[in-house]
């Protein structure tokens, strides 16, 4: 199943893209894609509803603008240095265990909304990653239980504001969390939709020039281990995004290092998760 | 005013602390203390019922349990080293600017829910500190109409993993995210009973033994520096907490270090804001 959320910021309704390529709406069954929704077995339900009702139920209107294709979770969670390639041009050394920041929820947006590029910000970077979202909560999780604790897979470009992260003062999060700064979707898929996670080519382009091409299969760290590992630390929640980190090709890699500017064009994806596309505007 | 929820974990029910002393129950009126009760000005709208209502209001339960004074908000973010003895005692060089991190808003529990050491955990330790609360959503807030976006203080316990927060690969959030490890409360005081935010006297003793005696006076970082500065890197939103540091004292800063043990009691309490109590017990 792909699930997304579509129309206005703040007023998304639910939908569903079919195997026909329909975008159907479901918000007459389905209040939302939430915390709510996973943790009463929502997919479960709306598998069944789809089953019954996917026919007769009205499609999405054409060009409708989509949202993230879940709200707003309570957390965001982010691995960083998880792709070798990445740590190398990050100059930082290889992880021995994950490496976990968080990302202000507030910084979520839809797929192709835009980047605000925030005031005093000029080092404002991009990180195409691949999102998983927790479907029940986890805690204390083994590493062979972990993936029976995904809702699903999403496309997650973890914007980075890298004088804010790395030069003020300590803790990544001060600059990765500002408005526009978690596009999330198009689609959530479910797990029957990914045949494997772990192999799955990702790629991001500013201005049609090739920026990030990686494959999940290059991970230090895969996604049962992530999740196992997290939960050893704190409860994730079922809807919780779980981002798990970017390949190489981030700006701070080239030299000198590239940083995005009012008007550029940011487009990404990953095999069966669709693809986003930005473009980047000074903040008023 | 004072702010208290009631009951059950996850079936908390809104409530007042009148002047008198009586706690009432304005759950007839006010679902939740939450980011669409602060968001739709529903301070005013409780002080307003209250005038019309208090005297027949129903009275708490005698006994009933107190959870935080609000529901989990969209983030729980927290300041380091915000109290110059602190720093000193932590070997860390004083801050030129706030340390920002955060801590998972499922770590949220009551006052005097206990506190439960995890599982592999050998160095709990505690932070006694001035939380506040926001009222209305704040981005690029100037530090002279900061205060105008508190809606309250509430006192905070953040228990900190140490060996998580500082030996485990960087980013504190993995030593600071465990469940229990955020006690919120007993009430949020609205800031008409808080004569000045930066005057007030807080402490923490564990088994009896004082461990913290600090005042906010001591702040490198006074409370509209932090939310204006905050406010630049990220959108704050109604029911957001930022907890300001903590003084001198915490167990990290003994030599040797002390860390918590299950039996241990600890308690803690601030000027105006009332006191928890907490029993340490090993994770099952």
């Amino acid at each position: 199943m792909k699930l997304i959320r579509h129309g206005q910021p703040g007023h998304e309704k639910t939908g569903v893209i079919l195997a026909d390529g329909r975008h159907i709406d479901v918000s007459a069954a389905f209040a939302n894609y939430d915390e709510a929704f996973f943790a009463s077995d929502g997919l479960t339900r709306l598998t069944e509803w789809l089953a019954a009702n996917a026919t007769s139920a009205p499609e999405v209107a054409a060009g409708a603008r989509l949202g993230s294709p879940i709200a707003r979770p309570s957390k965001i969670i982010c691995i960083g240095l998880n792709y070798r390639d990445h740590a190398a041009e990050s100059g930082m050394a290889e992880p021995a265990e994950p490496v976990v920041f968080f990302k202000a929820t507030t910084a979520l947006t839809g797929p192709d909304d835009g980047l605000v590029i925030p005031r005093s910000s000029e080092k404002t970077d991009w990180e195409v990653e691949l999102a998983v979202v927790i479907g029940k909560t986890a805690k204390h999780v083994s590493y062979e239980d972990a993936l029976s604790h995904v809702a699903g897979y999403v496309l997650h470009n973890d914007y980075s504001e890298r004088a804010w992260q790395l030069e003020r003062g300590g803790q990544w999060v001060k600059g990765k969390s500002a408005d526009t700064y978690a596009p999330l979707g198009p689609w959530l898929a479910t797990p029957d939709e990914i045949v494997d996670p772990h192999a799955l080519r990702l790629w991001l382009t500013v201005n049609g020039e090739k920026k990030q091409d990686g494959n999940t299969a290059n991970f230090i760290f895969n996604i049962p281990h992530v999740i196992s590992y997290l939960s050893g630390f704190m409860t994730l929640l079922p809807g919780d995004v779980i981002s798990t980190g970017t390949p190489a090709g981030v700006g701070l890699g080239f030299n000198p290092p590239q940083y995005l500017k009012p008007g550029d064009v940011i487009e990404l994806g990953i095999d069966g998760l669709g693809s986003q596309r930005q473009v980047a505007s000074a903040e008023a």
